[in-house]
């Protein structure tokens, strides 16, 4: 058998991912099969079980690559000091959520917020990936706390509020507009980030 | 046959759909079985398909349920004039989203979450539901556009910033914070609120 490089192994792998990546996102995780998966990537059942034994571990490469492609944008955007406004952060973390690193659709935008509302719909009924969701959210969470603390720090943020509960909403916005990128097509992200400009002007008034 | 009074006829829809609504929660659409539901619901397969003609069906009425219940929390807390700030206003609808008007599950918890997520991958692939999820969110928009018009009017919110993409990240925040009560167990509902007072409280300004 000829010796076959490190390279193209790799590249055949990253194939067979992007083709059931693309199944999964149209059709879902349950309603594709390895067929639909080896015609997507034009590839033979040999060539491809010899990278994942099946479906099921499949969808487990699939749902790591989800979410470190999630957890790393966060976990980036948080990484700057001092850290930028929270609309200049959630644009940051939704370019790269939206951006050209994941498998591409035949429109040309990605599949990743698709597959992260499968991989919510799929931790319903899988303890092992609901583990591992918690865990990576955690992480976010202690992350984005951080991020907080640095606004208050610089006096930019009332203090009397838990930071991580804004971490959590910060994340939330971020999340909800992921979703609505599936339901509703492409929203510029621009739209999120003048929302948080307005909702951030809106200081400590209150009506009546 | 006995003549049955409209109460029993609705009082036994209601058995079939939170029976079929618990079975959706706890294992999605398509891994749920018109046998599952029979049991859950304790009823023979004649009893229910008296009133449903199948899993088709069953699916339609549920997920028409579910929008119709986030639409409606979402219109209502848009209503009152002058309105109430975001917190408050997101609070609002989180408390009818996972409040006591829907089918509860063993932990007496309600199962609404996790059926909108699920609803949020059924229409990957289901245009017809895609279709009837959008028109209900053009009509949460409209509704919020006016909030946003009203904090403007009063002074309380910036005027540069178009309405529409404040009210998109508001529905954003409830929508993503309503994933994360199927991602990590039930939040209170405090901690959206205070989010959401955290980053209002930021003003305009902008560190260094």
């Amino acid at each position: 058998m000829a010796r076959v490089s490190q390279q193209h192994l790799d590249a055949r792998r990253r194939q067979i991912l992007d083709g059931a990546t693309r199944c999964f996102a149209r059709n879902g995780f349950h309603a594709t099969s390895m067929q639909d998966v080896l015609r997507e990537a034009d590839l033979s059942a040999g060539a491809v079980y010899r990278y994942f034994s099946g479906k099921e571990e499949l969808i487990a490469a699939i749902v790591n690559e989800v979410l470190d492609t999630v957890r790393e944008a966060f976990e980036d955007a948080a990484r700057q000091s001092p850290p930028e406004p929270p609309d200049v952060l959630i644009g940051q973390v939704m370019e790269r959520v939206l951006g050209r690193g994941f498998a591409q659709g035949v429109d040309g935008s990605t599949q990743l917020p698709r597959m992260m509302v499968q991989v919510w719909t799929e931790i319903l009924r899988n303890e092992e990936l609901s583990a591992l969701i918690r865990t990576g959210f955690e992480a976010v969470v202690a992350a984005w706390v951080r991020v907080v603390e640095a606004y208050r720090a610089a006096g930019l943020m009332r203090a009397d509020i838990p930071a991580e509960h804004v971490a959590r909403t910060m994340i939330a916005t971020a999340q909800g507009f992921a979703a609505q990128q599936v339901l509703f097509g492409a929203v510029p992200v621009e739209v999120v980030q003048n929302g948080l400009r307005g909702l951030m002007s809106m200081g400590e008034q209150r009506p009546g």
